[in-house]
């Protein structure tokens, strides 16, 4: 088969790989349906975050099961299933508690930017659609393997309700996610920081009430104008830098929470800071396996359309593309169709 | 009236000062009737956080309340009160959400060690108690001024709750009645990080059931032993260290809640390893007046007897000793009676 694989900074080639094959008895192979090219991937594919040598890329996956290892159960040949970009066991302590991405027996899933792909922990990582689905779904349904996941963690984190008031900081695909994340969860007032004509078209059909395009402190300060001096209940951080962060921890009222599901990178927080700001902060790879059935059920049921954050599609042939669109920032997110 | 003055590192002045008097119409005067050391006075004392000028000191007190100003309607001469470090409103957008420490009007009480002590926004402040409290019952409404109330919200901050497993880091005054507050919340497991025998008996009075004296990543890898790998529901962070601070996020479950309430000094938190722990963090300033009603109610019915942590009790002239004895960790709480 082909796939895609990362040589270096903006090095994205579209090679012959070697089939997977099952290698454990939990393991489950699937036919990719659809792929596509997540935010994350840019700290490597930008030289910020080093690869050691060629590493396979991609790991949003959605398609139907090939084979499955003789330990495998609860999935079957023929079914459409969504798993996470984490493989988890869905029965240790940390699962049980909702954490599958620490899972204790947790395994990345990579190389899903191909025709084939191999899933660890087959029955505790894939959860299958209650059928196949029209093809009209497949993008919504591709979401729900880590961006509408993280989106929905980053409001969960925040412990967003009926009436509260909140700040997303971040206009990228979860960031628009976290809008439409915190509209289902009855959020009353959405301010999303947004400097981008059409991340603002769209965070407004997912539910943002109020757009600010200032950045940085004086980001914060609108936000503290727009709430009366009082701040957020609940800013959901979708980005990963300092000033990211910093932004988040000074819009947010003593006492409201900050849910950040950026990757850190270059972070560092003083504690004396975050001590006086009187904030809860939560955040970390989302528990996506946790969330799954119930985004399936309101996918399913056409609840919600987070497919709408794909602004491009491409054949997988042409991944290199996509990475490169949404590098430049002129795509959200690129879907690829092997 | 005489009082204590911090002058510099290990000088602390027990001298002749000026009565307080009335300043705005919402101070009251209270006349102290005991006052005591606090853990976070010691930065100062030990010049790690320097004062500029000699600095009237201290900030636990309960007394009689002596004077009020003309707006003031809620306390009356006569009446016994306890108040927080910090004054507040109780009725800004920040109180009403319960955190009092950040209120949009606070300001510092000082220069608690003294006769008598003037308190801003004496309505907000200040609780009376049911009655004048006999004797015996001083040492424990004293700690409900600030350290008594800063175990609690350690505690809270890290939603303790019946069944769960709690660490505490710290085993000075706060770290003791964290433990106290841990077992009053239905804690099943509590666990005190302490190498100090009078400390760990305490500590077991108040509701430990079980010790841990190796301390940083050592002390994490004991709790994750004790925990079989899995790490505590909470953990709350008594001290303000740097290493304190690790240890707390490194004994903790992903999903679990570290309380932190030691200010910190020196502290900076790396984002990703933060990220990845996958915990949840709350702390700050204790919203001391949060909590006053429901905790003078407990101690008013002997339910919580947080005076114990006082093992020194001293005549206000002197306080210097009182200092001293804490700063060498000879005592774990100085009380002082003017």
């Amino acid at each position: 088969m082909r796939g895609a694989v990362l040589y270096g900074p903006a090095d994205v080639r579209f090679e012959e790989r070697a089939d997977p094959k099952i290698v454990e008895p939990t393991d489950a192979i699937i036919k990719v349906t659809a792929t596509c090219v997540c935010g994350s991937d840019l700290w490597s594919y930008r030289g910020i975050q080093p690869v050691a040598e060629p590493t396979p890329f991609g790991h949003e996956y959605c398609g139907v099961v090939e084979e499955v290892g003789r330990a495998v159960t609860a999935v079957k040949p023929g079914q459409f299933v969504i798993g996470s970009f984490f493989a988890s066991d869905n029965t240790c302590p940390h699962c049980r508690a909702g954490y599958h991405s620490s899972c204790q027996h947790r395994e990345l899933v990579g190389g899903a930017q191909a025709a084939l792909l191999r899933v660890p922990l087959a029955d505790g990582t894939l959860v299958p659609t209650p059928g196949v689905p029209p093809d009209d779904l497949i993008p919504s349904l591709l979401t729900l393997s880590d961006v509408m996941g993280t989106g929905w963690f980053a409001a969960d984190a925040a412990d967003v309700r009926p009436g509260k008031t909140v700040v997303v900081v971040g206009d990228g695909a979860v960031g628009l996610l976290a809008v439409l994340s915190a509209r289902q969860m009855g959020a009353e007032r959405i301010i999303a920081m947004s400097r981008h004509p059409t991340r603002q078209t769209l965070a407004r059909e997912f539910g943002a009430t109020d757009i600010v395009t200032e950045r940085g402190d004086q980001g914060a300060a609108r936000v503290m104008e727009l709430t009366h001096g009082v701040g957020a209940d609940a800013v959901l951080e979708c980005v990963g830098t300092q000033e990211a962060m910093m932004q988040a921890i000074r819009s947010t009222r003593p006492g409201g929470h900050i849910g950040y599901v950026g990757v850190p990178h270059g972070v560092a927080l003083d504690g004396q800071e975050l001590f006086f700001a009187h904030v809860r902060l939560h955040g970390g790879p989302a528990p996506v396996r946790r969330y799954l059935p119930e985004l399936i059920r309101r996918t399913w049921e056409r609840e919600i359309n987070p497919g709408r954050v794909f602004d491009l599609t491409l054949p997988l042939d042409r991944v290199a593309d996509g990475y490169r669109a949404m590098d430049e920032r002129r795509a959200i997110k690129a879907l690829l169709r092997p």
